[in-house]
């Protein structure tokens, strides 16, 4: 799992100010995860090439996580791509794609497949052999989903002497990988003999915006990683209740209460100059804290 | 008047290549033109109170000039705007901007006008006691318009030590100033004796995007700036023709045509490294010309 931090702060764009946009590698894909205005900019600064992303989750339709993308997928089209994209939002946001490029008398000329939320459950809106993503549903002023992106459970690992020396051949492998007991010359091997468990599956939970949710401790209980939106202090909670957003303190108890191992936060207000405080609070209740900044890679 | 160029590049934005939005000043009026994605940045970069922007005048639906407006405007709401925004642009921009407030379950809390065009003959689309706005219907593969910037003629200029010599107390300075004669102890005092023509009204035409279209010279003539889109080099002739862009030399070949004071060049196209190219092509066909250049301020 590799994360790139394309933008972590809250409301409108400044200079070295960018909206929400994150870029998540797991098992061979480049999700990017929401596209607030000027995201393609910082992709490019990030040296990303634009032909890899092929799925984009967005959280929400609110502008500081989705006004970048029309202008991406502008730009996926002005480069030629042939690769098809697909978009999941909440809906509506095919009707709005959709009228940006009829009103440029445009059309992209490569598959554009979408693939809107309405669930108020979590639910499952991607998967193939190695990797699975659901929604966590959020509390936030407009209908919102947070992601949970996890690696499904791998193959049994095989410890290569012991296979060996129990006479194994390499094309019985596939049978142990899969859990199996095989056969030598007549003689059951047990699998556990020979082989470890799996590497455990990573989880990434992606959480913003919402409130103070314990609603989703159930969901992402256990992730390796959680970034949860911290746009306040404590001492504003009243602000956080008001706009339904999160205080480092509260994202700090989400994350203790669902076990995870690092707890990342993000989407600060403008108002604050001096975000360590957001790290001081938020270690007050869970060790394991890490600032996100802008450009930032987490692997 | 006063330029400032916020993005002069075509196509999508880079870091450093700014899509086109320009901050045009004239008779205490601030006019944002177009707004590609970023601008708000830009306009911050350029330290712009978006207060003072109240009217934000709309080319075309390409995304390279319009997709910094929902997010711009999206930042005035945060910001506590209260004073009215009134927005020029094609039919559509209305529609366009209406859906996405509705699907961030939003509204300005400032009074916010469309003013939608459709007319393919220049109109009048702006006025006040300083100030007239035309369209310059332009040629592109989408529904488009330049604008044409023109003050109004001011009032005649009084020569202070021939009025006093005359006698003429200031109270009359008013009828001077509109071009009447006046009356001193019943002698007539000829205007023209005491004052001098009003300094020529001053023009700037903003011609992007649109393909070579000697049509709009009648229309910009003697315009003391032009914007010109020169997109391609004469190399790419044809593509210019494809892509319905102009090249710098049909660019300078309607400046001087037009007999306008200044041309000002952008909208280049990202595969040419050198830009000074664009300058030297138009030069052969028209003297005074300017690239234009992201941040860059003319006056």
């Amino acid at each position: 799992m590799k994360l790139t931090i394309l933008g972590c702060h809250s409301a409108s764009p400044h200079e070295h100010k960018n909206p929400t946009a994150q870029l998540f590698d797991i098992k061979g894909h480049r999700f990017l995860i929401d596209c607030g205005e000027g995201t393609q900019v910082q992709l490019r600064k990030a040296k990303v090439s634009f032909v890899h992303i092929k799925h984009i989750f967005i959280s929400h339709l609110h502008g500081d996580h989705f006004y970048g993308l029309p202008g991406l997928v502008s730009s996926f089209r002005l480069l030629g791509r042939e690769a098809p994209l697909h978009i999941y939002g909440p809906k509506g946001i095919k009707e709005a794609l959709t009228l940006l490029l009829k009103l440029a008398n445009s059309s992209t000329n490569f598959p554009l497949h979408f693939h809107e939320i309405e669930s108020k459950e979590s639910a499952c809106i991607f998967e193939d052999d190695g990797v699975v993503v659901h929604t966590i549903p959020l509390k936030h002023r407009v209908y919102t989903n947070g992601f949970l992106f996890a690696e499904k459970e791998g193959l049994r690992r095989i410890n290569s002497e012991a296979a060996h020396a129990a006479g194994i051949d390499k094309s019985q492998f596939r049978l142990l990988q899969s859990g199996q007991d095989v056969e030598v010359d007549g003689v059951l091997v047990k699998n556990s003999s020979v082989t470890q468990n799996p590497h455990p599956p990573k989880k990434y939970a992606y959480c913003s915006d919402t409130a103070y949710l314990p609603a989703i401790i159930s969901i992402i209980r256990d992730a390796d990683w959680l970034y949860h939106e911290s746009t306040f202090l404590q001492q504003h909670e009243s602000l956080a209740n008001q706009t339904q957003h999160s205080t480092a303190e509260q994202a700090a108890t989400i994350a203790r209460d669902a076990n995870v191992g690092r707890l990342i936060l993000g989407h600060y207000s403008s108002r604050y100059k001096n975000l360590d405080l957001f790290a001081q609070e938020a270690k007050t209740i869970f060790p394991n804290v890490l600032l996100a900044s802008d450009g930032a890679v987490i692997s």
